[in-house]
């Protein structure tokens, strides 16, 4: 499968509820236009509650720049909602007449190569085209609650889907942020919510039988299990947790319990040689590179602070995410198309919660990192992008003054504009202020940067494209005042 | 179950495999002196190779200051290994006759009121006790690999276990940073493991069948539901999903699902109306305190930054860990008892990978994380602890210098030194230099701050007994000399 990307102009969404109202959240906020039907009047309350989740989930699931927010139209009926669109995702009550009734509507009025796509949970692809004039353009989607933020998408195809419809879903959920898992085999309930269907009969059995509450249930998965789940899958943990052994050494050990008694759902697979084998086998294709120290420590370290430092560790769902933040710095506009005379907003966000300490404020080193994320943004207006310095070209900041002049609490929206003090030659100096709101002053920051040479980590002169686009900046601002407190130190009495 | 804590001075841990292993570093780490027994001579070295995961992962986990660590010792028998332990966890192979051979070695000469506790996966502590002279102090302790860092452990008695066991291996697990889960009936693999069952079963079926590879199977798990489980259980997220309308609501409208075949686990009990209202009544008296829209909020900032954020958030594997860390931080001397005549060291750590930015080193934000909790280090010595900004006072930093001198890449061990330059009435004049490894100086920060009184917001003087503490500070390093770089600012050319 290839990993390109294609963000469609136009899509539609076809039932409001959380699966749909979850699609449209992330579809505008990744700058597709929605148009969405659903019959019930309450829809258009209940998506805008969605959306609201999503943004501020969004404020801290990344600072990198979303693009123009898509815009979102509630249809009249399924004819205007789905004509032009080029995703059309269908994401209605879970009864396959309901479902197929929708499709007749949609393809008296959709584009030929429009892509319809179900959010079904476990109708197969195969019934639900059953009596479409043109199958070939319907498959599963199936996005996982928040659709907004969970990166899986399990795309799966009925007998009738073609090779292109996939291949050119796959390039839109991409784009969108998501992580597109396509099973080449149709079943029921395709592969997770089998385990999750799984898990809920075992669970239904416990709280029936009386041995554990719902809350006992709940606090043995995520206060162990879960959080490894969160990370890898259930065979890279027992191959971790297995260790050198080897996976098929594992699976011989664990074996006999097959035997007991240990759920209460007792149709098993039998455990032959071959079976054994597959196992081992797709195991080593999977993970047998690494090794299990690596391994371990991967996991370890993904367990300490899942979701932002699997980013730090280009893995899993974080890989996702630093995919789609790539791609999305990489749209910044060029600072031509910007008014540059005025200091420049750098850095707009909320203050989540997890920046607050106990004095009930945003903690004082993150002042730092608001003016650290908008020096960051300047450097790419500057041309000093991925690129720049994988070339081997960056600048260091060797000094820094924070006048922290007033709290903030969590989920106050901040912003930050920065003035170039001088810039000429290896040296950079930088000047913001970080507001909240439109004019409330809470901090200044003033630092010192200086351009180095990323093999000798010494200081050099910076690449004449990005000299030449700092200069730039520095005329332009020329004429600004010297703001208040620039260039003052602590004073010692 | 009470909420108190014992760490226990001694403990015992008869095999040194994964799960053994793991108890040993989780316990030393905690300040337990530990014996271990296992009769295979490559022990020793394993058990190393797991304690330097185990303490990559603490680097990572916190910067609590941790006890002093536990001493290590390998015995030649299991008789000189639990002799005085008070302690003594089981953790040799899931063999029945195996574990009742060990038990009846440890009953020869373990103290009367030892704590014996099992790990095994499954196997029931009635069956365990059988054949025990003093059956009332055996339990399972169900712990989950990597033992030294997911909290969960499950606590099952059987028939002879007494409540007094239970109770006092309740105070100890959380002693050492877990989240003890007393289950009240025995089953087979009691409740976790039942899920892990079932979920293997399952995945056994889909690879059997070639549906799915285990990589494909992983990518289900870990970009979906495996996020949401690191912080939210099955019921709860559920809950979260059906929205408004309630669990009774979601269960009746999932119920047919139970009815088809969505998983190869066939046998499941019947939804009658009473399991209906067990269920729903059981997760109002877990949730219901909370509205959905405070749960979709919890649940959405929890997904984004799961370990870290969930401990801001004081929530599930969050809240274990910052309980932990608060009896770390109140187990730090007093000042009196530390030679105060030199600058004080306020930080000991080492760099998380995730710290470091495209740069290939230490994101300067990161400079100011280091001495904003080298401030606090230093405000707890002098009394500033979480009682006396509860009862109202606290200091805010106003002013901040960093120098930022060289870099530094992920791993290296780093630290902070603290010298008060001024301290009288409402101001607080601090001077920081971090290092690494013995001497070399990666930035100085020099910080101003003013007492606050946290009603009013305003500055205010500090309670007597913080400006007794602080002034001893004062006249302690009275006669350090001024730090290079004091009272310096960023020159405007």
């Amino acid at each position: 499968m290839a990993n390109g990307t294609h963000r469609p102009a136009l899509a539609a969404v076809i039932g409001g509820g959380v699966i749909g109202g979850g699609w449209v959240a992330r579809l505008i906020q990744n700058g597709v236009d929605v148009r969405v039907f659903d019959p019930d009047p309450e829809v258009p309350r209940k998506i805008t509650a969605i959306i609201d989740n999503a943004d501020h989930a969004l404020a801290r699931l990344t600072i990198a720049p979303p693009p123009a927010r898509g815009r979102l139209d509630f249809a009249g009926t399924i004819a205007e909602a789905v004509a032009d669109g080029e995703l059309i995702i269908e994401a209605v009550p879970e009864r396959l007449e309901m479902k197929q009734a929708v499709y007749a509507e949609i393809e008296l009025v959709a584009a030929n190569d429009a892509i319809i796509s179900s959010s079904t949970s476990g109708i197969m692809p195969s019934d639900l085209q059953a009596k479409m004039g043109w199958p070939d353009r319907l498959m599963v989607g199936h996005p996982f609650n928040p659709v907004y933020l969970l990166p899986l998408v399990e795309m799966v195809g009925g007998k009738k889907t073609s090779h292109e419809t996939i291949r050119r879903a796959d390039e839109i959920y991409r784009a969108i942020g998501m992580h597109p898992l396509h099973l080449r085999k149709e079943i029921e309930a395709f592969v997770a919510d089998r385990f999750l269907e799984a898990v809920w009969r075992e669970a239904l059995w416990l709280v029936k039988d009386g041995i554990a509450t719902t809350a006992e249930i709940d606090d043995s998965i995520r206060y162990g299990f879960g959080l490894r789940w969160a990370q890898m899958g259930l065979f890279e943990t027992y191959r971790v947790a297995g260790g050198e052994a080897g996976m098929a050494h594992f699976i011989k050990q664990f074996g006999p319990c097959l035997k007991w008694p240990w759920t209460k759902l007792m149709d098993v697979p039998e455990l032959t040689d071959e079976l054994v084998e597959t196992i081992s086998s797709q195991s080593d294709a999977q993970s047998g590179s690494r090794s299990i120290r690596e391994l371990e420590r991967i996991r370890d370290d993904n367990l300490v602070a899942i979701m932002q430092a699997l980013k730090a560790n280009d893995w899993g769902a974080g890989k996702t995410l630093a995919n789609w933040e790539a791609a999305l710095y990489d749209a910044i506009p060029a600072a031509a198309q910007t008014d540059i005379t005025m200091p420049l907003e750098t850095l707009r966000r909320r203050v989540p919660a997890e920046w607050t300490d106990y004095n009930g404020h945003m903690n004082e080193a993150r002042y730092l990192d608001c003016f650290s994320h908008a020096t960051d943004v300047f450097m790419r207006m500057c041309g000093v992008d991925a690129a720049y310095v994988a070339a081997g070209g960056s600048y260091f900041t060797v000094e820094t003054h924070i006048r922290h002049l007033d709290e903030v609490r969590a989920n106050a929206e901040v912003h930050v504009t920065t003035q170039v003090l001088a810039g000429a030659g290896k040296k950079l100096h930088l000047f913001h202020h970080l507001y909240e709101g439109d004019n409330r002053l809470l901090a200044t920051g003033e630092h010192m940067l200086l351009h180095v040479d990323m093999s000798s980590r010494a200081s050099s002169l910076p690449g004449e494209s990005v000299a030449s686009a700092l200069a730039d900046f520095v005329d332009a601002h020329a004429g600004l005042p010297i703001p208040d407190g620039a260039g003052r130190a602590i004073g010692v009495k």
